[in-house]
């Protein structure tokens, strides 16, 4: 993560003109909060990234298309309980109509409205719920809901994740803030993961869907808790412009601030579900340097951070390099064994293929801790990538059996 | 597996020519068998096949040259406990040195000695403990101890892995016999798994190895545990010609019995290896038909088979067929969502990628088997392929961390 000297909270304050509130309206056994709604009272410019997977949720679809056509948005209504994936053509019109009702409680145009859900795949939405559940939402909507929002999108989540971050742009106040939610089904590209990203200054659209992009890629797209990449990832960025700032785009002098704000809150959501992985206790960073591509170096950090037995040895705090050698060595990276150098936290643990440096007892220090880094040279060439990942404990198994 | 006449039994009674033992030879804290030994009388015909993994054990460099080149064998020597792999040149003198005090043992040539190790990489051989024991196998060897071997190359297995068929050639009355270890790190292509196959038919020593390759694609490499390839994983095949046939080779009118016989064996070792899997109550055979090429085929089915929430699901015999979507959707494989049809045994659960046919009550008693099969229909073209795989438990995780 860059450094900057953005000061970052864990809360969900909402920019100006922004709106939002979280419910119980009664998809879920558990009676815990299941929707959501995010509202700018003026028209906000809009960016997006979605799933890769070729299975798509009917809301990917749908907000992918507003993304590309529209590019501005007024709102984004959201469920948790169903994902709304795997549900065909009707699933498709349940989308439409939660939009269309939604936007029909503020007399905005629907296809100013977004929609997401997560939940179970291949059940249809609960319509009947729904739609009472969004004319509530639309009453409860306040500007201190944010936090109420981020409770309503949670599914296995055990917190909330939600960030905010003060900017400036000529001079005028701004406020960046990111709210959102995953914990299994996690390998975005995207991962299941919603992210919901409102400021207040005004940017332009084209330099606001690259900077969302750009930050996605070094963020969520680098986590992975169960290498599982969802039918429903959606990231969703409005700017709703109250700040009254010039566009911010590349050459505005507040354009790297803009960019930090952006990049450190995606960065610090990503890490937050990363560290609330089901089941999960603790967050390791696999770095490779030295990889020949970048695509090496991304595919040799994804084969390690993947591999069951390096997140089952994880648990038991054993530094047990030769699994990660194992991993190296049938990912597509290519390696050469007598190169590869491997440091636990500072600590060296192998050298040219072999054991080297500290103790078992040194290592074990570090693999102890509740996050840690691994650093993978493979001496091969110039290119670094890392990916975040967690743990996988028997906690995982019980809650995904 | 293709049906035949010949009966295969889980024994280890080995072919004519052929001896061996197991021993405990101290490598292992437990105390259990950690040693064995293979012996034919005469050189046997050499086939074998190896990982692919870029970190191969020492073993594994040995062998492949020695298969390569010398073409031939008398003897196989094994350790358990230390895989030799990740140890550098010394692990490669150790495993030289292994081959050729058991060659010594007999008066035979060092080259005609095959060796392989299985068990904590990065570890050096403790080569102390492994001399004495070579020396206490090469006294213990015996015809009838095929069973003592196949105890002897155990690692977290439960249960030893051996089959025996009888099939004749010109007549002539021969033998298969495979013994077999795997229960983690399988994902062979190879996966850590060891097989030896010992025959007493003579065959023709290329098509022994084209024979044996085919068998091996068709079986170890159809097997996955936790999608983990091994650094060690090796399958050795001895002809030693005893029976005195005419050589076997495509051609011969015996050569589909001595095939079918091969594939018997190592089908039925594979899928030994599968249930005992580590942790794994289950054994499921995740089929994809309907794909538009071989390649998408093979890559489908493995993307449902390794999904961490796929095995977890098969834990809670639950029949969540939206898993099974959402790994097909992210498999390099191409398919189209709309197209896709899902069954659990004969029950349909899936038609054209939305909620079909049986109910949630009908599947669960498939999924609840102890075996099933799940049969994925892209409808795309005309390839298939099957990887069978086992359910992903806490007791994996506990074995692990």
């Amino acid at each position: 993560m860059k450094k900057s000297k953005l000061k970052f909270s864990a809360a969900a304050t909402l920019p100006a003109g922004f709106r939002a509130a979280g419910i119980v309206a009664g998809l879920k056994a558990s009676g815990k909060p299941d929707m959501a709604l995010f509202f700018s009272d003026s028209p906000a410019a809009l960016a997006g990234t979605f799933t890769t997977n070729q299975v798509k949720a009917a809301t990917v679809r749908l907000d992918a298309e507003r993304v590309a056509t529209a590019g501005a948005a007024h709102g984004i209504v959201v469920n948790s309980g169903q994902a709304n994936a795997c549900t065909g053509k009707n699933g498709l019109r349940d989308a439409r109509t939660m939009a269309a009702h939604a936007a029909a409680q503020f007399g905005v145009a629907p296809e100013l409205f977004l929609v997401c859900s997560t939940g179970r795949i291949g059940v249809p939405l609960r319509m009947d719920i729904i739609l009472p559940g969004i004319e509530k939402l639309a009453r409860a909507i306040v500007p201190s809901g944010g936090e109420s929002a981020a409770r309503g999108i949670m599914t296995t989540d055990l917190v909330p994740k939600r960030f905010t971050v003060p900017f400036t742009a000529n001079g005028k106040s701004c406020r960046l803030t990111g709210i959102a939610k995953g914990s299994g089904m996690i390998q975005p590209c995207m991962a299941t993961m919603l992210a919901f990203l409102l400021t207040d200054a005004q940017v332009d659209r084209r330099a606001l869907q690259k900077a969302l992009k750009a930050a996605v890629d070094q963020s969520f797209n680098r986590i992975s808790v169960d290498a599982d990449q969802s039918t429903n990832d959606t990231v969703l960025l409005l700017a709703n412009g109250r700040a009254d700032n010039r566009a911010l785009k590349p050459g505005h002098p507040d354009w790297p601030s803009f960019v930090a704000a952006l990049e450190g809150v995606t960065f610090r959501l990503a890490m937050a579900m990363v560290r609330d992985g089901e089941g999960a206790q603790k967050l390791v960073a696999v770095r490779v340097q030295g990889a020949r591509t970048a695509a090496d170096a991304e595919a040799a950090a994804r084969s390690v951070a993947n591999s069951f037995l390096v997140k089952t040895s994880w648990v038991g705090s054993y530094p047990n390099w030769g699994r990660l050698m194992d991993a190296l060595g049938y990912s597509p990276a290519q390696i050469d064994e007598n190169k590869v150098e491997i440091h636990y936290g500072k600590l060296l643990a192998v050298k040219n293929g072999l054991k080297a440096g500290a103790s078992i007892e040194q290592l074990t220090r570090i693999a102890a801790k509740k996050e840690f880094a691994i650093t993978i040279d493979l001496h091969l060439g110039r290119h670094a990538a890392t990916v975040y990942s967690c743990d996988c404990t028997e906690e995982y198994v019980r809650i995904n059996k």
